[in-house]
């Protein structure tokens, strides 16, 4: 049945079924019973809210909280199929609950709408999600950091424009991505902080007449808030987006890696093996060994930065209040979450499976003069300008590549002929080695500024997996779970 | 199980299993089981251009090609569930395979690779989803046109700018989305070819030293031909940027007329109203009537716009050959081709359901001044320029505004005041109808233009009927159906 | 001239001439000039630190300061062009330098890079480009609160789906943009404090031997701090992506207001009518007036979006660290923030030209039964389960309509008949302004609530002005411009 | 001025100036000067037709047609600067006519509209631009052409997943590009034909009372026929679009050719060096060398997606039929187009400054049992299913790696251990080079095969420079040129 009858939560004007093709065109329930827990914890708020409240007579409020923790419990217990022809989650909830509790189920509607529920069961769903975004996230940074700890000694090329550049260490690198990883992570919580305004008590656009307290909802939610304007309240994607921002900025960093992964365990560069666990054979070719994993997590990359258009798209041009439009929103943040959230996680894996191989590495590092700067600046320290030093260190590298020798291996006369003011003794600093160590300005490649960075970034991650830690469940959920729901006083 | 074993098309030099975590990210089963049908196909496009080659022994060639046909009859008849932990669809297809027939299924995989297998595969389900897109395509657009038909004679306002512009008829204005997507159905005929190279035969990236025929194969499958370069042919997913393009194009089409709709329906324009079949109610506010369905047409022009962005994301950067990232490129595509497919019905079952008010078209081609313009080039035609006809003109409309009248009421004074070269004679001319029956130009308004518009139209879409009702399976599947596989001849 | 001579930055080993269709390519000169100030300002905090830290000889360093300070000085009184033909604006200045104070000029680029300069000159630019806009967007949300304040007791139909939903004020649907954009100023402020990170130190991408004081550097910047790693430090692009992203959800804010506009100044709504000022006509049709402005504000908003995904397609898939795909970051972000700039200002300029037209509004509301949801919050309030309040209410709503009369003008008997619970004194309570007088809940449209609004923004936007005010030019430039640049000590 | 004044197309009914702020915001002059020419070509087969039919009193159409074309010989003469402050070109253009010719300029817009005026010119400047990007288009696919003809008998390893696969030649790599471009090229076309239908005529939306004739104007044109219905007409940007996405893809596949050559001249790779002309230096490293163009072909690829996502953007929602959002189309298909064009030329450049090194890829190919696919081939002739030929060849390999042997270098005792059906003659078989000369399957890299796809590819690419010689200017420039503009009859 599709006409606005008894499984519709409207329809009192409406006489004719709905057409199935747009029915099903029009259905967000196949997605959004994803919600359907959120929207339940929501609800409990609302209801426990208008209960406090006296909006709803007390008995009435009653049974409609226990038949809301009733469908909470059971869903919970995996007791409560979430399907069904149902239009939306919020029809599907309040038909169970009816089905529950009989007529009092239908006064859970009361003083709010599907605008503003929806809203809130999406805001809570999105902080969730970012929490086990954020725990996989801070796994996967600590494996850099774990993995840059054992190599902290391994040398190898830095590229710029995929050149050798300047000698780095492994563990700087590895680092690099560490650093990046926690950017993300305040990203998710401020994102995680920007989803934390209720709009419950917006209602359809306008509030309500009823005497409700928007705040305590919000409270009882574990929000920060409630919203300061109801229009503002139930038009207001902004935490979608920043949401899906912050999956797609992660994504973006993660295909930097990825890169680097399918890179380095190319034969040519070498500077890594994949451990079985982490690779992939292929159907035709019996000795390849495929880093689709690094690929894949590159090239779902991709998804999220479309996901994020997506939802641009959608809001562009949109008037006040609520469209429907709104309602292909939440496809696009699921999978943007989803995405980021199985990315980190395989990275995590991935980065355990890398295989590195300080051998060629250091063997890649003996090529290129990538010292080469390292001379210039001994010039420059005897007094030479930095763009002369440039150039007759260009010249030394010249002179190196015609005798085939590496920098260090230049003769003391070539050395005085392309860097009259250079001393010789300077060839003996040259290896790449002790460039590293030399570099120890602080951020630098030095291994006792790795060392600092090692111990600041712990703290740093200690302190976000305390953040992480901190975050509980909303209170209403918490007084759910103690069975403390009903309450005469009820502390958040 | 998931290392390189028995339920891997590759394993030979792997010892360790692929971690669940990765298994889980990496797999492509869960959405290229699509490919099965086409898959099989394909298959059996390969092994029947294998038979008649030589290139496997006759007996065993006999014997998969059976298997293969056992599989694909079982699949359409609904009997072979299309799951389980496999890899992706070829391992699955492949296990089948060998599960049914034994040792001989072990040969497929000759001379190919799942780079030109997938792709094959794609292209086959490209096709046949263009196809089913533009059935619904131009059953849209023949609604357009009936609609347009039924209102030749129902005039209302033509803007620019949401502005009132100039009186034009809903015939028209109904046939420029008809035309619109006449251009669209165009584009899925290009892809629909662009996608009719086979890659069948490229292998892995190198083809192979068997003597196969692509060309063959190309037959067997319907195609126009084989690729030209195998490199080329694996790395090539234009066909599916371009399918994605084409539904983006599409649905940005709808969602304008979406949008039309939506306004259309407002209380304010009150041009339309929607039936029961094709409107939602509130689940608040008991008087509303929305035009959801046009408004989550709109927003799904959003994913697509984000799918073909994600596929563009893909590609950029990626060397050749195959990289595993492409995997990503399916579930993008079959997103598009599903959202426009349903949208073109939606839209469809959506323009049956709008109620036109003609009289509310015409009380606001009342207001306006819509045919202003016309005075202009009534002056123009008397031999004032038109810019200082156009001037003149504003004067008219100024003066018709204070004194609250609609142009045509001005009296013969005030336009002699105004326009000194108009015959007051014009004043009987500017009512809007007749104003539009005056538009005679080609491709304008006027109802014998109108009509023709509807003739040619009409004869297009016959063509483009046409075309479609020509698109047969392909011949080794028609070969398949009709039991002739394996004869001696085969011919297509 | 191109080859790697006087005019490049680098050469030593080139002997040949860049191809000058290359070198056009190439070049970024053409748009990154516009950063000469801020790679001015970063070069003098530079070499501040390098004079202090005394890795420059202290008179050489002396004459580059004051060879910085002279260009400085001549750019930002206008007499000094930035063009020609060079590769970037680093080497522009750099050759400007050596001109202006001979071989000295030349150590400037001692212990950097351009890798880290580019990154530094671009943060300084973000940020006061972030400054410039916020400037805008606070002149714009004053300009909402304004608006807002003069329309307290001007009712008007709030909409969702673009139907009549329930009575709202114009205060309150103003005032949902203006606390929009104050999401929007909390957005540019955190991407500023993002941006103030300063990469000087981290060189090519290992930092350097030299002994520098990157904290030191940050801190004559003005910066909260110095990079933790360098390599991240030159790959790092967060900060403009993020400026990107906050401008692209400003302008799809933007767009949506833009929207209401277009429609509301359409002859159907007519709720505004717009100034001569912020209006323009037609080349043909001299009767419209459109509301340019508007549209162009929403069209606007697609080339951000486009910005946008620019970079987040040249990030992807780019190893580490610097890679000259960066080079486009500039032209994107510019435009990004250009763009958004200019649009606020036309929003702010477009909002006072706007001419709301109460009576429109009030007409609009006395259609469509928009208060039908407080007749079935009565029912709730005598104990009627909304979804029965909600089906009664339909029901009355249809009866209104047959008989063509508003909710108001039901007679007793009717609305006993639909709604038996209901109070008949409820009849004199359902018309509009009552209702939104009603609507007293936290955040509703009542004028009791707008006028808390009114207050908490203006306070709120009070310190967004001062934090506004608070920013200052970087400490080096406030010395280089009280004549203390070159002063023993030096305080920040 | 900024008001509706004498500067103004438009201006009747408007008494105020335009908002300066407001007129910089919305005058595209700034951008849409480009299509001056192109305007002046338009508004020549405009003028023409309205002489032609007798809209205009002849003398007067005269006189008009010699003074556009007086404007055309300046601006081709480069005596006539296109600035100043207009609102756009439309108008610029009409106020130099009324300029030159007095009174008879204020006739010109006669039967049109700027929304009919705009499409076409910019339907020709997309044409032009198409060519352009066509010539350079088709230079690069030569060099690749030449390129790989100097290279049939290059053998180095062609890739899947930047892993060693099989064994091709570089020719054949070569060519993968260059067929790719030749899709390109196609492309192309298509949308050349597609912007070659003629919206003049259809006015602001609504056609025209006089008796113009679209069908001529577009003869005169080039353009194949005119709009079927002028409400679409004036709305569509398909063109726009279409063009924007050929321009995409194009980028996106050169993309994928820069990302090569920055792998390729990577140390670790090696398979090319740059020349001087095509490389750049850096900053502070003297030794770099780097693959600066290559790497901003890849960037550059980032905002022409950027540009057709802005685009999607641009149309999504507008209703019919002219919005001036569209203004905003010019600017992203300028940067599409210029940017795809001159990233072709680059591309061309680049292309011929890489010095390919064969020994490197030589050494390349003899590591990593590139053969390994053609063991298992071998083993199917023998009569092994794949599947068991493909596990065979994986211990082979493995046996191999555990020897540190090449496969062919192993003895035949373990070739028969691990795979038993093999012959021992086909280790003499298994030489890279060797396979690939077996790799005879069409389309593959066999050098005869090579030699064929040259052959083909070359006569393809003659038909597309047979194309782009073919194209003409518009017969109505032509006739300008020729001074036969006021000829009594025009054949074109």
């Amino acid at each position: 049945v599709s006409d606005g009858g008894p499984d519709r939560l409207w329809g009192g004007r409406f006489r004719g079924a709905v057409d199935p093709e747009i029915d099903r065109f029009t259905a967000s329930f196949g997605f959004d019973r994803r919600l359907a827990r959120c929207d339940l914890v929501g609800s409990l708020a609302h209801a426990r809210m208008l209960y406090e409240r006296g909006v709803l007579e007390r008995t009435e409020a009653r049974r409609v909280l226990e038949g809301l923790a009733g469908l909470l419990a059971r869903l919970e217990a995996g007791e409560l199929a979430v399907d069904g022809a149902y239009e939306d989650v919020h029809t599907w909830i309040e038909m169970q609950l009816v089905a529950a509790i009989g007529d009092a189920g239908r006064r859970l509607h009361t003083a709010r709408s599907r605008n503003d529920q929806t809203s809130v069961a999406l805001r809570l769903y999105v902080r969730e999600s970012l929490e086990e975004l954020d725990r996989g996230l801070l796994e996967l940074a600590g494996g850099f950091c774990r993995r840059a700890a054992e190599h902290r000694e391994t040398f190898l090329p830095g590229y710029t424009h995929l050149q050798r550049g300047q000698p780095t260490s492994l563990a700087h690198h590895l680092l690099a991505h560490a650093w990046t990883l926690l950017a993300d992570h305040r990203r998710l919580v401020r994102v995680w902080e920007l989803a934390g305004v209720s709009p419950l008590g917006a209602g359809a656009l306008a509030g309500t007449p009823h005497p409700i307290d928007p705040e305590r909802t919000a409270a009882l939610l574990g929000f920060a808030g409630a919203f300061p304007n109801s229009m503002a309240a139930v038009a207001d994607r902004d935490y979608v987006l920043e949401a899906a921002f912050a999956c797609a900025l992660l994504m973006l960093h993660l295909s930097r890696f990825a890169s680097e992964i399918v890179l380095w365990t190319s034969s040519e560069f070498g500077f890594a093996l994949l451990e079985d666990s982490v690779a992939k054979g292929s159907s035709i070719m019996p000795q390849k060994r495929n880093p689709e994993p690094a690929e894949i997590l590159r090239g779902k990359t991709a998804r999220v930065v479309g996901d994020l258009t997506a939802l641009m798209v959608l809001l562009k041009g949109l008037p006040l209040t609520y469209n429907s439009d709104l309602q292909e929103d939440k496809e696009a943040v699921f999978d943007a979450l989803d995405t980021a959230t199985a990315a980190v996680r395989a990275g995590a894996v991935l980065l355990e499976g890398v295989g590195f191989r300080p051998e060629r590495m250091r063997a890649a590092l003996e090529r290129g003069h990538l010292t080469a700067t390292f001379l210039a600046d001994h010039l420059v320290r005897r007094g030479v300008p930095f763009r002369d030093a440039h150039a007759q260190t260009g010249a030394a590298v010249r002179a190196a590549d015609e005798r085939g020798v590496q920098l260090w291996e230049l003769d003391a006369a070539e050395l005085r002929r392309t860097c009259p003011e250079a001393e010789t003794s300077v060839l003996a600093e040259l290896r790449p080695e002790d460039v590293v160590r030399a570099h120890r300005s602080l951020g630098g490649p030095a291994p006792e500024r790795v060392a600092e960075q090692l111990e600041s970034i712990g703290a740093e991650l200690d302190a976000a997996r305390g953040w992480l830690a901190g975050r509980r469940a909303p209170p209403v959920h918490r007084a759910f779970a103690a069975g403390t729901l009903l309450d005469e006083r009820l502390d958040v």
